[in-house]
């Protein structure tokens, strides 16, 4: 039947075919050919969103999950526009996703019709290969470059254009995007100079392994552990990361933290950085008198494995390079007995780190942005249930409940638990709907302080004078205060409101045991 | 005390000096010291949006109504894209806006800090203008260079890249940029052209006027009245624009259709077409075997005005040119009584229309969502009270609400009724806090069909089989029903839930009675 094919039917065959079998979609007029085509073929998931910013980051959550991309669908520049800041987010934490944007046909471009913008132009920043079909003809073999750009090093951002007359017009091919290539190892010689650097004499804690990307993951983290136990140098995760593997039985890793002073604090003294999958640190932000660069000026750096590598294998060459492949792994967690804290009234923000290590189920797979509330959680964690932790890498607002979805619907038999601020959440609060819609079994959990609480420290950090009512208005969420059990009602989620860590831990246990969404706000401030 | 001033406050000062005076703001670190320069200036109003769209959006909808530029503040990258989609609607409706967006300290760049991306690449695509400020001392300068850029022609997007260490550093000046310079007139020979084509004999209606823009306002039209009673043409804007003055009084005009058949059939026989502040009309999209032009194809096109001139000007030479400017103007609407329809039971869209038309208020400013329920609206309010009604131009769905949001802080005086599709106000939602912050005067009623039903017209209409599962699915919005009452109640907005016409018009007359926003959601399907 290949002469009755068009253009989105050899796309969406293409995609099937080059193992892309999801997408998060939000089409307009100029993609109903390829909604017309997956009720042809059938077997590509379609999953709505009712804003792109939605799709975009359950895009990045499958991934981080999948380890393989989804792609999106979404209508002309505006509608791409939307899915931007998650796009954004998504290329920062090195996830692979195809986003399929609709565009005029090629011959109603000129016309400048009400949608017209340049799509290319606003794909570049947030994307490392962008296309645009030229003719219905191209597009199988223009969808097979794009998932195996998604497919490159850890994972990229492609984006391929799809005028509408590349989508109706006829087509004659479906192409299978080729298996990617093994990701590449480190050369010997550079794990040799690794393990003479290790190897040397330096004090406790003064030599730092410093992980990110895949290098958190179960298997990498036991070598780390290993070199650990050999060496006496400490491991420390990047800032902010894509997935972490944590919890008992696994090994223990600090990560650097947010603000500048205590990043700079965190590695004083530190002679030595080993960088595997890690970038060298640096401050989020420029402040007025701070450094940019967070590590000593007089500290070697040893740029081990970006991440890109095999960072597994990079981990295990270096252990055994070390003479440390039989050891015990250093800082394995602990089981802790889940006890709830002895006071149970005022939810503190290690009171409900404790109701939440006590009540994360096995594999749970915890989406963290509860950025000013949620900076102490990871430390009381630790010795919980057996579980992976997401964390914004690009740090754009409204990132945790769309790659809740993400990764609820790439590990369906796992609990999510979305740890969301409300400030983030009200980014992309849709997504509410959308965990109503697929019967996701993701539990938000709003920490509400009716407050931007992270930028009332940046303000202080800026070394500005107090801060006027115009600063702090602009800072607060109490006028009026958000309802969030209203708003997740309204999407079609059940909620209720916790004001005490008894009341949350008795809504943590309720929401784990029910299958599907639902949303608990925490009231915090 | 300039020796004090730093690159913020020569900002904040600059853009007072200019005449902008409003700031729509979702601040973050880098942002901190321009907050921190309002509260030391004092007399900048600064309105808090929860996401970026309902920023970009309450700039678009407050220079439709003060023909003047507000700014925008926003965050980096990320922040700035979740504002791109109504940056488009605002090009399209020609608003001149200025946003200021936050970057990184100049030196910081270099690290590739989470939230780095290319702000200026993004920027171009929906901003006329663009420019990074290289240093604090250059930040009054580009400010009000900005404020220029904004304020040419009919409205202009400029877009200001602020880094952190332009606005912590040392200034030394406050610029007040120039009084615009006056629209351009158009030429004499081009009046007198345009006249002589007019007077040339054809069948009454086969002579078109096609407005656009300030050729919508009430004395611009009152002379294209007097042009069609001398001349027996028709009076026709443009599908979509940014402010039309209707009502009772004025002369009535209706609008090109949007569908490509009925805008065919409009035009079907039109011999010449007059363009004042109107583009050539096209189709809203390319469908296989329909036409991207609508006019004719023998149709003689006159391109007497763009958007950029002074069209009241123009359309009151052409009277004067062909000796109708002592004429009564032709289509002048007439007050309708203010009925109710008979059937006050099942809402539909005429009895929606004529519920309106009984209830709009004085000088109300309708902002128009209303998507596919709302296509009919239009005919039966004509003879309302006298009022503005404002469409969207660019068409990306999130218009709505934030640009209501902009139209009350402009005309603070005036109800503004927001009429907006289910789909459509999922976009920018968390608008409805800000109007309950600002306690706007602003009605907002959801048409609520649980449907994306454009698209399946469209559907339809781009020739595909009959609608899969899929297809349908991903154009319901019903499963779960969003509840609107929940939703609004949860960002602080009171909300009642209408299912005839007689409770809509019930609740409408309590809304409008009332000061401060509310909410009406009416189900239609």
């Amino acid at each position: 039947m290949k002469s009755q094919m068009n253009g989105a039917e050899s796309l969406v065959r293409t995609l099937l075919a080059s193992g892309v079998d999801t997408c998060f979609a939000n089409p307009g007029t100029s993609e109903m050919h390829f909604l017309a085509a997956l009720d042809k073929v059938g077997s590509l998931r379609c999953v709505l969103g009712l804003a792109e910013g939605v799709l975009t980051g359950a895009a990045d959550g499958y991934f981080r999950m999948r380890d393989r991309p989804a792609c999106t669908l979404l209508h002309l520049a505006p509608g791409f526009a939307n899915g931007l800041a998650n796009l954004h987010n998504a290329k920062k934490a090195g996830s692979g996703i195809v986003n399929i944007v609709g565009e005029h046909a090629t011959y109603h471009l000129q016309h400048d019709a009400p949608l017209t913008a340049d799509i290319a132009g606003l794909a570049r920043p947030m994307s490392h290969w962008v296309r645009t079909s030229a003719s219905s003809h191209e597009v199988a073999t223009d969808g097979a470059a794009a998932v195996s750009a998604a497919r490159e090093g850890a994972g990229r951002i492609a984006t391929l254009i799809l005028p509408a007359d590349a989508s109706w017009g006829e087509a004659d091919r479906i192409v299978g995007a080729p298996e990617p290539a093994a990701r590449p190892d480190v050369p010997a010689a550079a794990i040799a100079d690794a393990a003479r650097a290790l190897s040397e004499p330096v004090e406790q804690g003064e030599t730092v392994l410093l992980l990110g990307g895949e290098a958190l993951r179960e298997r990498a983290l036991e070598w780390a552990g290993r070199i650990a136990a050999k060496t006496g140098c400490r491991l420390l995760a990047e800032g902010q990361n894509a997935r972490m593997a944590r919890g008992a039985g696994r090994v223990k890793i600090g990560r650097l933290p947010f603000d500048v002073d205590s990043a700079v604090a965190a590695l004083a003294g530190v002679r030595r950085i080993v960088l595997v999958g890690a970038k060298l640190p640096v401050a989020f932000f420029a402040y007025p008198g701070k450094p940019s660069l967070i590590a000593p000026h007089d500290c070697e750096i040893i740029p081990l494995a970006d991440a890109d590598h095999r960072l597994d294998h990079a981990l295990e060459a270096l252990a055994h390079e070390l003479g440390a492949g039989q050891l015990a792994p250093a800082h394995v967690a602990e089981r802790r007995a889940p006890g709830l804290p002895g006071d149970m009234s005022r939810p503190t923000p290690d009171g409900i780190a404790a109701v939440l290590a006590a009540h994360l189920p096995e594999q749970a797979i915890v989406v963290d942005e509860a950025v000013s509330v949620g900076r102490g959680f990871f430390p009381p964690t630790a010795g919980a249930a057996p579980h992976d932790w997401l964390n914004s890498v690009g740090s754009s607002l409204g990132y945790g409940l769309p790659v809740a979805i993400g990764a609820a619907i790439a590990e369906p038999q796992r609990k999510v638990l979305a740890l969301i601020g409300d400030g983030s959440a009200m980014y992309n609060l849709p997504a509410l709907w959308t965990m109503a819609r697929e019967r996701l079994d993701v539990t938000v959990v709003i920490l509400a302080n009716r407050a931007y609480n992270v930028l009332r420290g940046e303000l202080a950090r800026m070394g500005g004078p107090e801060p006027g009512r115009v600063a702090l208005d602009m800072l607060s969420l109490d006028r009026p205060d958000l309802d969030f059990v209203a708003l997740a009602q309204g999407h079609g989620v059940p909620a209720r409101r916790a004001q005490t860590l008894d009341a949350f831990s008795n809504a943590l246990a309720h929401s784990f045991a029910e299958p599907g969404p639902s949303l608990i706000e925490l009231i915090v401030n």
